[in-house]
């Protein structure tokens, strides 16, 4: 939809501080000293739980807010269902996993829109608020910065998986968890690192490669990641040794692969190009933050229980269009 | 859902002026010395033409926000359709007649949210701003009060006509125009009538019937209608006696029926009662006016070239569960 909005008509609008421009997370839009964060998000299920699935939409809907710095206030339930076919338990299930994520994130669900569809679909439009010196964008990285992710990666491979009947118990509890961990206290540990923090995303649909093109691009660096950091669980490594990924992933790759080297030593792997592309749901968040404050970071991370990982540095962009080079 | 969100734990935060509790059209949420309104809607096509469908869409989606009182400030596409199917010009005209309507509406499309699903859906999420004085609520109606309409029914048989192949061109461009009408300037002039309009909703999915039924039950009023004063177009009549009622509308009678009582002359028109329960797409709002105000909104309203209805008028509730009565 991206590329369809950019062909219509730019409307200027001085209030709106963050728009469609850079495909960045959600809209900002300026209100007396304050902005609003304005964020919308829905998806088919993921897991077979319907609590589990509510939490995660909500999770995943909410994380916008965070990847542009802001505090979520209020919420609408947006949800598509054959509600016969489910009943109202099952929704009922959807709808409290979405309310209990919008609790712990002091977000209260102010309503929502519920339609009929033969295809359940689940997810929050958002609205937050943020000091606009204290906005975060998804552009602004700058030569030097080290990149640090704050969840691991791989949930596409392993929710493939799961509706392939290929995950095992453990496994899909452990991807539940970190879908369902909402990105707020890894956005307080790096909002206490104050301007070294200098661009941020959230990983979901287009995957690690993709959002990180959009930071890229939008800055004017290019990347070197580190493979061996990769925050990549074994259960996604099995799992796409049974190539477990969606359509999704390898389209994200395909629209990045000409501006991606991968090292030699990595070409004989035919997974790793494709589990960086690996389409997330609820993922963490892609931070380039300078180098000088890579260990406060890492600190305060780790305070808050996140275990992030240093995933790459950046450096200034030898070419028009920035590139990714993955090492060992 | 409104039900089943009726069973979720009810969560108190003093910034929510507007809840779910009396199904009002959004949410409101004190922010400063303002107040957001907030609301999401989306659904199928109901025309065939892409362009029309995002402008109705939007339309009725922008609807929420006026029906309280408030102005639209930012919009979000929400888009589910089968992308390679439908293909990016018509998925472009689809989001061009949504920017129309927001440009319009004074509102900036700030980008939006778009999910792969084989039925089509569009509409928005939007954010807009009341002064907390001014907001309107779907309650509050008092004794004595005449309800004003400010669209003409029928659009839902309309557009069950036009999915049966059986309305004819000027039928659809005539049902166009209404649902592509922003309630903008029904507001405008409503709202220049100060503390002599006691409460407003629109009319949409449950109906002229349903939605009345909500401000009866929040504001414990009964209601008279005149039958013969209903804005009801020609070709609904004509499409009504071809039976073209959606499955909603029979639903939104089925709910009522026992608390809605027809004038002997009105129940040999089989149609009479489902013509008042028929689910409106993007309709007028309905406001309960003071009667000594009726003749400057009438005045206000015509000065804006909208034809209100004066529909009826209300009473204190006789029994504790409020009554309609139809009379000719």
């Amino acid at each position: 939809m991206a590329q369809v909005l950019r062909r219509l008509p730019h409307v200027h609008d001085d209030a709106l501080l963050v728009g469609t421009e850079t495909r960045d997370d959600a809209a900002v839009y300026r209100m007396g000293s304050a902005a609003l964060v304005f964020t919308a998000d829905f998806f088919a299920p993921v897991v077979d739980d319907p609590y589990d699935f509510g939490r995660i939409a909500a999770t995943n809907a909410l994380s916008d807010v965070y990847a542009m710095g802001g505090e979520p206030m209020v919420a609408l339930n947006l949800l598509a269902c054959p509600a016969k076919l489910l009943g109202p338990r099952v929704i009922a299930r959807i709808l409290r996993g979405g309310a209990d994520a919008c609790r712990e994130a002091g977000a209260t669900v102010g309503g929502g829109h519920s339609v009929e569809d033969p295809e359940p679909k689940f997810g929050l439009a958002v609205v937050g608020r943020v000091s606009p010196r204290a906005l975060w964008r998804n552009v602004g990285a700058r030569d030097g910065d080290r990149l640090l992710l704050t969840k691991p990666l791989g949930t596409g491979v392993i929710t493939t998986a799961i509706k392939r009947r290929l995950a095992r118990p453990a496994e899909i509890r452990a991807v539940t968890r970190v879908m369902s961990t909402l990105n707020r206290d890894a956005a307080t540990a790096l909002r206490s690192l104050g301007k070294a923090v200098h661009a941020v995303t959230d990983i979901t649909g287009f995957g690690l490669l993709g959002h990180l093109f959009e930071m890229l691009d939008g800055s004017g660096v290019d990347a070197t990641l580190t493979y061996s950091a990769m925050p990549i669980p074994a259960a996604a490594r099995r799992l796409a040794a049974l190539d477990c990924f969606a359509g999704g992933t390898r389209a994200n790759l395909d629209s990045v692969r000409r501006r991606l080297a991968l090292a030699p030593a990595l070409r004989d792997d035919p997974h790793a190009a494709l589990l960086l592309a690996d389409a997330q749901t609820s993922g963490g968040l892609l931070a380039a933050v300078a180098p000088s404050a890579l260990r406060r970071a890492q600190a305060a991370l780790g305070a808050a229980g996140i275990e992030a990982a240093v995933i790459g540095e950046l450096t200034t962009a030898r070419r028009a269009r920035p590139r990714v080079t993955v090492v060992p």
